[in-house]
């Protein structure tokens, strides 16, 4: 037995054989393919769709059947804009099967990718009752706890006996998301209650429901924020939490597989913003894209480096007396740039993961400006010397050290107390990006080096 | 029933009553603070235990039992270093007796904070079972699966039928960290199947669980990196997944919840390094300790700084003759290192949650120099129009539009090249930091601008 077993470690690139799926396709086997294919794992599966052609997939279609392709489809990961081609290369009946088989919350977020008119005619093709659980989904906004959750869960009554309740639990199964948490519900729906399916298995035969699950539920609201909700699940360890409407009816539930998926979602957005990049996980973008998508950003950037140009170009004068000043502009903008996105990045991530309270903001910005005048002040001395030894000029060694101090304190704050006071009147932070900030603190850092070095000339 | 039921709904900011539980400790009242401490849920425990200050914590220790503890001992979140004060205060027996009741994987966590000399003392006073796996644990590398798996885990051998099976999983239920994945294995403890609780409650009486297990296992090797880890279990959508040596023997599992755990681990770690700031999680420092942290990076910066300012400064004859040269300076640098973060963010990102493949490297480095040639050449043109209109200058347009394309495109080929081949060799490409980009990026576009400036002008 042992022998037989075919042991998958992670270190192996090919998880799956692709070639031989292709050849057995090619040779239109499709007996072969189902049997090699059916015995992959859906990720596998679906790594091995979204690899093929449209020739492939067309063959897949017609070789597997709507509950083969759904199993796999769930775990799909491709660009949210190849969704309406893919349901465009499928027959519509065959789309809507798919879209049946699939669980609700996985197949509401691929429906929220189509055209209207495309999410009509797919839900007029589907059986009354998913039609219907799917369209009440679709109601809720994308980012919140009602739009990734789904309506498969288990639900038990506080009257139910424990011996009975494994039975029931059984029977609903084949439909539920997870059946290792039970949620228990009153006359009225309303949540009351929850128990692991754990708890449920190791209690004694002749006690209730009411006995052994815990009344204490932690829940989602279902207009929650789906990166709040993640917080509460990763703090408290859930495999999966209720989401309630404002009267505690159970509504629907969200596993923690979506979690992973959210909270990858927002990291790299966080990521993205620090670095000024929308696209970052479009791999598949052309060259012009990939252009086009960035161009924006870029240009309102050069629009405020012409702000500095003028700046500095209004302070002709003093860099045509002491040409010098001039090759001390990139280390000054540079370093109050660097340690502002340093206090940028502490100020978001601690906002983000919901580290910072409301007192400590203030105790923030004030570190993080200390810390600049300290590194500043120490970064300033050491360039100072460098200046005195390679110039021989402690004028313009004091200049500039003392512009890169002012520089690095300004810097550091702008960076900290701007994220904060977005976050405070509402806006989410990481929308001050690493080059907005570097940016500004361009402007203020040249402010301030060409406003000291004229008033130290004159 | 449903209104005596309290819900604890996500946006109450309280969730729990922190003067309630001080005044229960100040006034000594032991089983008050028993019964309103052990009612809340775990996590809520380790905050309150987290925020509480020595004298509380001391009390806590002699109002609750080492197991009442080590249950919210495994949601505690503190900085590393505070964990050698924690077990100093504590009393070495009770310590021990905390870290037997923690599940293995938490406790060796734990332990590996304190010194060499603090664990043996707490391993000699441990139960001999408990010390031994743990002891074993210690040996494998924290970042690898063998450092973040657990040995309590629960497994049948394949000869088992189903109607017993559930049998044996009540009774290892109470120490595994998971019920809900089985792990088969053979006579020689091998891993031979996996199965989950819920194919076991679904499955007919009279089989045996060779027939409803599932041979084709993905799992870990001991010594895999647990991002690697992380990354298999998100795809494949596991809340476990089995740990094996180089012969199959199966020696623990992980679970989701510590897979959630390292995705943030490395989400804040990218983040961290695309800002070049290393406590980037660290709420409680000092200024001092802030700007000790990060003084070493912003040194080595100061110093990548004098170099532009002596090419800079080797320019002096060109800047004496065109001075409005120097109001460009910041424009170039600045632009050259955002798109060069740009492109450094989407290597990093795509190289760390492993889209990309060998193959696609290259494609990848292409596009992001085209595509910093294309929206440089656009954001020099428009540069170039407001320098005419503002400064009637077509010359001095045409080097600072020009420099700008050359310094984009370079520096988004710089952005993208640098991490490709450092993962090409084997180094983490995180470390390859924004400022160290944008600093990269200065000299190479000041070279650019000023040795373009000075031929264009001799």
């Amino acid at each position: 037995m042992a022998n037989e077993n075919e042991q998958i470690i992670l270190d192996d690139e090919e998880i799956f054989d692709k070639d031989l799926l292709d050849d057995l396709i090619a040779k239109e086997n499709i007996d072969g393919f189902r049997e090699e294919f059916l015995a992959l794992h859906s990720y596998e599966q679906s790594e091995y769709f979204e690899v093929s052609d449209d020739d492939i997939r067309q063959k897949m279609y017609r070789y597997l059947s709507p509950d083969e392709v759904a199993e796999f489809f769930e775990s799909l990961e491709i660009d949210e804009e190849e969704y309406e081609d893919l349901f465009e290369e499928m027959n519509a009946a065959y789309a809507s099967k798919v879209l049946e088989h699939m669980s609700y919350d996985n197949a509401v977020d691929i429906l929220n990718q189509l055209s209207k008119k495309k999410i009509a005619s797919l839900l007029m093709l589907m059986n009354r009752e998913d039609a219907k659980e799917i369209k009440a989904l679709l109601h809720y906004d994308e980012d919140t706890a009602g739009g990734i959750m789904t309506t498969e869960f288990i639900s038990l009554t506080i009257n139910t006996p424990v011996h009975e309740a494994l039975m029931r639990v059984k029977e609903q199964a084949p439909d539920a998301e997870t059946i290792y948490v039970i949620f228990v519900v009153d006359e009225e729906k309303k949540l009351v209650g929850v128990l692991s399916l754990r708890d449920l298995i190791i209690a004694e035969n002749d006690t209730y429901i009411e006995d052994i699950m815990n009344e204490r539920v932690i829940s989602a609201n279902v207009a929650d924020d789906q990166e709040d909700v993640a917080q509460t699940m990763r703090d408290y360890d859930f495999i999966a939490m209720p989401v309630l409407d404002y009267q505690n009816h159970l509504l629907g539930i969200i596993t923690i597989d979506d979690i992973v998926d959210v909270m990858d979602e927002e990291a790299s957005e966080d990521y993205s913003r620090l670095a000024g990049v929308s696209d970052i996980d479009s791999t598949d973008d052309s060259i012009f894209q990939t252009a086009l998508k960035r161009l924006p950003w870029l240009l309102i950037l050069t629009v405020l480096g012409m702000i500095t140009a003028s700046i500095l170009g209004s302070f002709e004068e003093t860099l045509e007396k002491v040409a010098l000043l001039a090759a001390f502009i990139p280390i000054i903008s540079g370093m109050s740039g660097n340690s502002g996105t340093q206090s940028l990045a502490v100020a978001v991530r601690n906002i983000s993961t919901g580290d910072i309270k409301e007192k400590s903001k203030f105790k923030l910005a004030l570190r993080e400006s200390g810390s600049g005048f300290l590194t500043g002040i120490t970064c300033a001395t050491s360039l100072c010397f460098i200046i005195i030894i390679l110039y021989g000029q402690p004028y313009l060694a004091l200049i500039v050290g003392t512009s890169l101090t002012i520089a690095m304190t300004v810097g550091t704050t702008i960076g900290s107390v701007i994220p904060l006071v977005m976050n405070r009147i509402g806006i989410d932070p990481a929308v001050a990006s690493g080059p907005f900030i570097t940016t500004i603190n361009d402007i203020v850092s040249m402010l301030i080096y060409f406003g000291l070095a004229t008033s130290f000339l004159t």
